[in-house]
C-alpha cells in the first residue's frame, strides 16, 4: 500500500511531533507492505509564514529530523513539494474540477477566515485542492491523518471522483483516510498539549545548557521535598513516562511516592533520559544541520524518485485534458 | 518595451478575431522597440472547456493562425502556457499574497458566478491570480487590453506591488494596462458583432465550397435586384469594407446605388476578396494544420524561450520565498 503523509514545515518538530507523528510514521513506513511517501508541504507553508529564511530553516530542521529518526529513504520516498512542479501544475488542473461551495464549506477555511476576516488569503482557500494535488500525484492509497483532516480527504475523494467520471477513466486512485484514534497527546511543559503556537514545546534538539533551562520550567506543584508527591498528577512525570521503559516508570512512581524526591530531581532524570534515549538523534540531526550538502543529497535523491512518479500521473492528466 | 498578450484558444479564430486581435497585435510586434510575448491561454480554457481533444484542436487552429498571420516568432517569443511549468507555480505562489475579497470582487468572476450558480468553479475564482502570474513572469511593461480586462490588470499590480513591498525589492516588474479604445468591431453574417457564441462568425481558413456556403447566409433585406441599395445599411458591404481598398469600397459604393447589383453579387465579391486577400494565409494555414511536426517545433522553440525568461523570474521569487 502507499502511505503518503505531508510533513508541516512550520517550525523545528518539537518532542510533541516527534512522538505524536514522526515516529509513528516511520513505523508504518518500516511495515513491508507499506511504501511510505513523506513530502515537506513547504508551498502550503506559504498561506502562513512569507519570511524565505525561516522556512529554509524549518525545511532543513523537519528534514533533518526525519533523517535523525531513521527514516528510510531507499525503500520510501521524501522530498519537498515545492521541489516538483507537479503539485502546482496538478492544483490548477483540480482546481477546474472543484466547485466554490466545496471550499467555502471547508471548516478549516472557514475557522482560519473567521480569524482572520478580510486580510486571509486566497491560498487559504485554495489549500484542500492543493493537498488534493499532493494526494493524487502519487497513486496514494492510504492517508493517515487526524480527525480535523478527515474532510480534506473527502474533498480530494470528490475531486478525483469527479475528474475520474468526466474521463471515464480511472486517471486518479481514489485515496482513503485512515484515522488514528488512538493519537498519542503529548503535553507541553505548562500541562496544556503540546504546541508550537502555545510556546509550551521542548525541542529535543537544543544544546544541553538550553534543553535543561526548557526542561526546568516544566510546571509542578509547591508540594515540599521531603513529603510524598503524587506522580499521576504531574507534569514531569506523565513526559518522563512517554519516553521510560517500564522499569524505569515503576521506580521513578516509587521514589515520586515515597517523599524526599523533589520535582527538581524528576527533572533531571527526565532531561537524562531525553539526552541518553536521542543521543544518536541528537548527533544525526546536528550532522545534517551542519552538512547541508548531506541533507540535500538526501532530498535530491527523493525528489528525482518523486518526480518520476507524479511525471507519470501528470502525463496521465494532460492527455485527458489535451495539454499534450 | 515588453507587450505581454495571453491569446485565448477556446475556439478556431475567425475573421472577428483577426481583424480586431490577430492582426493588430501582430503590427504592434513589429515595431522596433517592442519584443512582444504571445501565449495561447490553455490553462485558462480549462475553466470552461474540459474536452481535451477540443482544446488540442483549438490549440493547434489558434497557434497556425497566428503564424498563418506572419508572426515573427524570432524576434517575439510565442508559446503554450501550459508548456511552461513556472505558470502554475507562480500562480500558487501568488495566490498566498491575494486576499480573497480582491477575487470576490472581480467582476467577470461575479458575472459567471451569477450565470452558473453553485457548479461555478473554482479556477474560474482563481483565474486573474494565473493571469497575473502569466504577466509578472515576463516583466511585461505593457498589456494591451479590452477595457473589460481593465480590472485584472489593476488586481496585478496589486498583487506584485505588495509581494515588492513584503520584500522589500523589486522583484515583479509592475505592468501598465494598455486600453485600446479604437478596437474594431467586426460585424458577424447577422449583423451583431462577430462572436463564436453568437455563431455568426466567418471561418476564413474553411474549404471554398464551405466558405460560400457561409457568406451566401450574410443577412440582407428584400430590395428587388433592379432597384439601388443602400450600402450602408448592409452587412456584406460593412465586411467588403473592412477588406477592401478605397477603390474597391467607392467602386462597390457605386454599384449599391446604381441599381441592378444584387446582395448575391456582393457576397460573391466579398467571397472573392478572402480568397485573394488571405491567399497565403490560407495556405499557411492549412500547411501548419497538416504538418504537425512544423508547429510543433514553431512552438517548442518558443516554449524554450519563453522558459529561460520565466526561470529567471521564477529563480528570483523562490529565492525571496525560501524555496531554494
Amino acid at each position: 500500500m502507499r502511505v503518503l503523509t505531508g510533513i508541516q514545515s512550520s517550525g523545528r518538530p518539537h518532542l510533541g511531533n516527534i512522538l505524536g507523528a514522526i515516529k509513528p510514521a516511520i513505523e508504518l513506513s518500516k511495515q513491508p507492505d507499506n511504501e511510505s511517501f513523506l513530502f515537506i508541504a513547504d508551498l502550503h507553508s506559504l498561506t502562513t509564514i512569507k519570511d524565505g529564511t525561516l522556512r529554509r530553516e524549518y525545511t532543513r530542521a523537519v528534514a533533518a529530523t526525519w533523517l535523525a529518526f531513521g527514516l528510510d529513504t531507499q525503500k520510501n520516498t521524501f522530498w519537498r513539494q515545492s521541489r516538483v512542479a507537479e503539485h502546482t501544475e496538478l492544483c490548477w488542473h483540480l482546481t477546474c474540477f472543484t466547485p466554490i461551495p466545496m471550499l467555502n464549506n471547508a471548516t478549516s477555511y472557514k475557522e482560519k477566515a473567521d480569524r482572520a476576516g478580510a486580510s486571509v488569503n486566497s491560498g487559504l482557500f485554495v489549500y484542500p485542492v492543493l493537498q488534493a494535488a499532493d494526494i493524487l500525484l502519487y497513486d496514494a492509497n492510504i492517508i493517515p491523518v487526524g480527525k480535523d483532516q478527515r474532510q480534506h480527504i473527502e474533498m480530494t475523494r470528490d475531486i478525483a471522483s469527479t475528474f475520474n467520471r468526466e474521463y471515464n477513466d480511472e486517471v486518479f486512485v481514489i485515496p482513503e483516510a485512515r484515522i488514528d484514534e488512538r493519537l498519542m497527546t503529548v503535553p507541553g511543559i505548562d500541562g496544556a498539549k503540546m504546541s508550537k503556537s502555545y510556546n509550551n514545546y521542548i525541542d529535543i534538539f537544543l544544546p544541553e545548557n538550553e534543553l535543561w533551562k526548557v526542561i526546568k520550567k516544566i510546571k509542578s506543584d509547591s508540594t515540599p521535598l521531603e513529603e510524598p508527591k503524587n506522580p499521576d498528577t504531574d507534569i514531569t512525570f506523565q513526559l518522563y513516562s512517554l519516553l521510560a521503559s517500564d522499569e524505569q516508570i515503576a521506580e521513578m512512581r516509587r521514589l515520586y511516592e515515597g517523599g524526599n524526591y523533589g520535582y527538581g530531581m524528576a527533572k533531571k532524570a527526565f532531561y537524562e533520559l531525553i539526552l541518553s534515549q536521542f543521543a544518536t538523534e541528537r548527533e544525526r540531526f546536528n550532522y545534517y544541520m551542519i552538512n547541508n550538502d548531506a541533507l540535500e543529497a538526501e532530498l535530491q535523491a527523493g525528489e528525482e524518485k518523486a518526480r518520476v512518479i507524479a511525471g507519470r500521473t501528470i502525463q496521465r492528466v494532460r492527455e485527458k485534458l489535451g495539454f499534450n
